[in-house]
């Protein structure tokens, strides 16, 4: 299925795929979609080295990086990481430190050796996001970049489309998309409330369509894109090409570790929910005894992004390094749609874009024989 | 585009039209598709009346009926309607009286004429229900019985079956699609969070294909239809039709208010709450100062289905009969999917299903247009 946008993009098929793992974004990459790596989460140093990982792997193929700039946090404004991250240390209550470390030493989940190795902000805010987008705009084929939340600030913007990429960000409103275009993106990603991650409350077969319809900026579809019959939908609404993250969590390239991927392959469709106890924004993941934790009467409340980040710092890394341990997997961080329902076993990641595209083929073909004469 | 539940029912195109209006039922089934009339809410003489209507003018059209057995409600069991009634009364809290008139007298709604008139339980339970299935199947042109909430008992599946009608039930899990097969429904509606009314929590993009795949019967694809581009989506899922209800509450022929279907044309996507605020069970509807009030601490928690209706009945008839007195679209019932975003103006029923169609052929050749050579 042909599109704008993946023409622009060199694409053999209008498939984005958001990942944290390199090989996943080169395997999407060769098999004619396009890898979008994931930045938030990474040092400077650490997406450094990932990029030349990449760079070193990719050949011809394009990629993408997607960074997190949410539209409001707390201390913005200040450019200088490590007095942003100071200022904000001191806002968080030890209140909230101590029932987060409560909740992984009751199941189990090991310390975390390196007691001096802090996890810090990391990616969600602007001071670092800016510094990322500097380096992904230095290789020659980092072809996007997208934002997660919000529009991203008009130095951003312009830095990175004078370089001659494209700039895209994910909304779950109209209103948002139709910022997003006032602001000069190149592509839209519209997200329904099924998708993983950071996500609003309108469903994709009602989102979809009413974004594609309030804005002249292509439009990639998210939130609920795990087979070719889904991206048939998305094509039918308009799209210029589906987005997808929950469908690479677990493919044999998907750097995590076998328990967690188990997490993603038995849990249904109802197993996820939109929580702020992970990023102090409301995010679907998979609902486990940490969520529920945060969402009863009379525990903590979430602090607002990014101050819950640093509650969670820890815990992330943790959770994911010691994913087979204790019953680490109950106050796991794991971020995925409702579509999770659908992913049932290990796949290559050239194998789902061949499996997406047999699909989309058969789906069209089916449509085409249910016609009247 | 064909289905064999629709050769079946005799239907020019799988398209389903749950409404509480009869010219709408009529109107619909007129143009190929099928209507389909709420029961819920008519007393057993109201519903002989509409059916006479129906029967009067439908000449060799088929339609249906819908009512709603919930599977489980205070007072199960009870199969006379006057006892349970009676019984159900004593459980409600005068302070939910209290606060749903306050409510009601706040916002300037005037009072019903007739205090002797009271509301009462109607159809809410399977005392009244039963007898209501047993009106409908009397009429030749009555070919199918849904059930809006669970899958119906088996007895009352068996007398409709055995007249030589369909019946059918919603869902919004696959459990519960499993539990209607099991039971041998004809058709299962697999609704979406998206839809208007009692709907659950899994989007629909995800939920059709979840239903369609885990289930040999054929499903019918509800939540976000309000277009042919949606139509196509739900078809390429493998759905044998589509199930729509907020597409018909605002057309010509639908008995509403003005004020009633402004408000639906007022509302975007993200206008609509689920709220057990009116029925006692989660169902999607406007939402507006009513819904807040009783989701409000301090205030008084909705009881359950269906003492909350008892609580409620006299506001639905108000609110809707008074629609544009006072601020009574602030503390109205108006029960919608989050596709009344794309309802803005007055359609015929029969302009509604005319234009499905045009988008729907137009969508399949746009798709056969973005194929490769």
């Amino acid at each position: 299925m042909r599109s704008e946008l993946a023409d622009k993009l060199g694409l053999e098929v209008p498939i984005f795929a958001f990942t944290h793992c390199r090989d996943v974004v080169n395997a999407v990459s060769q098999a004619g979609g396009i890898g979008v790596l994931g930045a938030v989460g990474f040092s400077l140093e650490r997406l450094k080295e990932e990029l030349d990982w990449i760079d070193a792997h990719i050949g011809d193929k394009p990629y993408g990086v997607d960074i997190v700039i949410p539209q409001k946090y707390e201390g913005m404004g200040e450019m200088d990481p490590e007095k942003l991250e100071e200022m904000l240390a001191g806002m968080v209550p030890q209140e909230h430190h101590d029932f987060a470390t409560k909740l992984l030493a009751d199941h189990g989940v090991p310390e975390w050796p390196d007691k001096d190795d802090e996890m810090g902000l990391l990616g969600w805010n602007e001071a670092m996001a800016s510094m990322m987008v500097d380096e992904a705009i230095k290789r020659p084929n980092c072809r996007l970049i997208a934002n997660a939340l919000g529009t991203p600030p008009a130095d951003i913007i312009k830095r990175i489309q004078d370089s001659g990429r494209l700039v895209g960000a994910l909304c779950g409103k109209v209103k948002q998309a139709k910022q997003h275009e006032n602001a000069g993106l190149d592509f839209i990603i519209a997200q329904g409330t099924e998708g993983g991650g950071h996500t609003g409350e309108v469903g994709s077969v009602v989102l979809w369509p009413a974004i594609i319809n309030a804005v002249n900026t292509p439009v990639l579809a998210a939130g609920g894109i795990g087979s070719g019959q889904q991206m048939v939908a998305a094509m039918a609404m308009g799209a210029a090409g589906v987005w997808s993250g929950s469908l690479w969590l677990a493919v044999e390239e998907a750097e995590a570790e076998p328990a967690q991927k188990q997490s993603y392959f038995d849990a249904t469709e109802e197993d996820t929910v939109r929580s702020r106890s992970w990023t102090g924004k409301p995010c679907r993941m998979l609902r486990n005894e940490w969520t529920d934790a945060w969402n009863t009467e009379g525990n903590p409340e979430p602090l607002g992004m990014p101050l819950q980040g640093l509650v969670t710092a820890d815990a992330i890394r943790r959770t994911h390094t010691y994913a087979a341990k204790g019953e680490c997997q109950k106050v796991a961080f794991n971020p995925v749609g409702q579509v999770v329902g659908q992913i049932n076993h290990v796949e290559t990641s050239r194998g789902v874009v061949e499996r997406l595209l047999t699909e989309y083929v058969d789906t069209i073909e089916r449509l085409n024989s249910l016609m009247p004469e």
